[in-house]
């Protein structure tokens, strides 16, 4: 997906987010972030937004010296996410489909996203993710889901946000584990999930856990490792949650599985599902010969 | 009151939406948008937010050769909010205090800000107008405003966007309006009022009006006609509506009464009340030698 004029402003605003965070000096943070305003000013919008994220997010962490200004807050959000685990696995063991409520809450997870959201408030985690068994759900794309779950040899599961990646556990555990490989990124930007926060989640117990050597906001293929790209084509099935995956995956033709929550108007507009809506959308091609 | 750091992303999405009405050529919205930028990352956080956000929409006005972007906007609101007009002069006229009703009823008109809003919709401005009966209001504010307006001799009321000035005829017909001069801009600036906006509205017809000689979302004094500055320092009282006068006249010492709605969380932190509160706030500083 492109860069809409709409995203710039939201660069804009993550840059003054990321450098107060990133250092308390006042003076410094205004000339960090005149330095960014420039860099934001030469975007170019045929590039999906997590290549722009990138370089904002690089420049803030090599001018403030801060290489992971978000740590405290995914190191909160981790520790939140898992203190609903034992109620959300109880929602599900107790509900009608629990499949299809583990994919509610894996996808109302993707709240936790600093990109979009700023620094999420406690309240507001809780509230979104205990929601999520309400708001419409594509029931058809859930269970062709399912089905290619079933069919995949091999799955490979592209994490998204520190927090949300705890919240991917309740999705694991109803998945065959030793399919998956669940990918986190190859170093901090925002309040993505990297290593650390795959072993503070728990997830390194559940699956087999791989970086993709990319420090976007997204997964940038190009930008990835070769290693992670051998394992993104030979994967049968991609499981992609978050926005910035699918910013920086939606022409890519593979047989790709998008989970996220919508969060801007300019998302809404590409996806045509409003603001706050539960996305699962099969991107459906396969590679040549297969059915 | 000083800009913010949190001001700029606001900036960032006032020229976005500026530039987009004011051309519909992609090609040149990006342009204009990287020029923009570029004068944004030139701000100087000592001055109120109004002095960056007259040079923005200058620039586009400059830039886009569209010397009125929101001309569109201003004329759509001031007809929606004539047509609730009837309707809020008969609750007035029911009220138990229809001077606080009207005050609050020309205060919910502040909600009409494109600088703060963007392109506020129809149905968000109906049901903002009409709920303004009931959050809270600092009733001995309103009693201290009420009492300054009889007793001074002349009173200064600055408008402040298109829409708004139509509700403020409200307040003006529970005032003595011979003493009443009213401000407009002295040129478009995003959908602040100006003179045609204050014949479309009918206020031309209840007071004085006048223009401030500025192009500023808000009133930069000093950028200000010297007959303007004449008029506002021999006034005994200045009623203020709106976020962008209160950000550039909230350090001047004069006999102010400021009317608004808190529209942000730069805002709320400096006034202390949360956002969507309805204002009134004496200033409070009498000239040398007044009781």
């Amino acid at each position: 997906m492109k860069t809409y004029l709409e995203c710039i402003p939201c660069f804009a605003r993550q840059a003054v987010e990321a450098v107060q965070l990133a250092t308390p000096c006042e003076e410094k943070q205004v000339e960090f972030i005149q330095k960014l305003l420039e860099e934001i000013s030469q975007f170019d919008l045929s590039l999906p937004p997590p290549h722009i994220g990138q370089k904002i997010h690089r420049l803030i962490k090599e001018t403030t010296g801060n290489t992971d200004p978000y740590q405290k807050i995914k190191e909160r959000i981790n520790r939140e996410a898992l203190a609903l685990l034992p109620h959300l696995r109880q929602k599900i063991k107790e509900s009608d489909d629990p499949f299809e409520m583990a994919v509610r809450y894996s996808i109302a997870g993707n709240i936790m996203d600093s990109a979009a959201k700023g620094a999420i408030g406690t309240e507001e985690i809780e509230r979104d993710i205990l929601d999520a068994t309400s708001p419409p759900l594509d029931k058809e794309e859930v269970a062709h889901l399912k089905e290619e779950i079933t069919k995949a040899k091999s799955i490979l599961f592209l994490g998204d946000n520190a927090g949300e990646i705890v919240l991917d556990r309740l999705l694991i555990e109803k998945m065959p584990r030793e399919k998956i490989t669940y990918v986190v990124r190859g170093a901090p930007t925002i309040n993505d999930a990297t290593f650390e926060d795959a072993r503070a989640s728990g997830i390194t117990e559940l699956a087999t856990v791989i970086d993709n050597g990319s420090d976007a906001p997204g997964t940038i293929l190009g930008d990835c490792s070769e290693d992670f790209q051998r394992r993104f084509w030979r994967s049968d099935l991609i499981i992609s949650k978050g926005q910035g995956n699918y910013e920086s995956l939606s022409d890519v033709r593979h047989n790709i599985f998008f989970l996220f929550k919508v969060k801007c108007h300019v998302v809404e507009k590409e996806i045509g599902l409003p603001v706050g809506s539960l996305v699962v959308k099969g991107q459906k091609y396969k590679t040549k010969g297969e059915k």
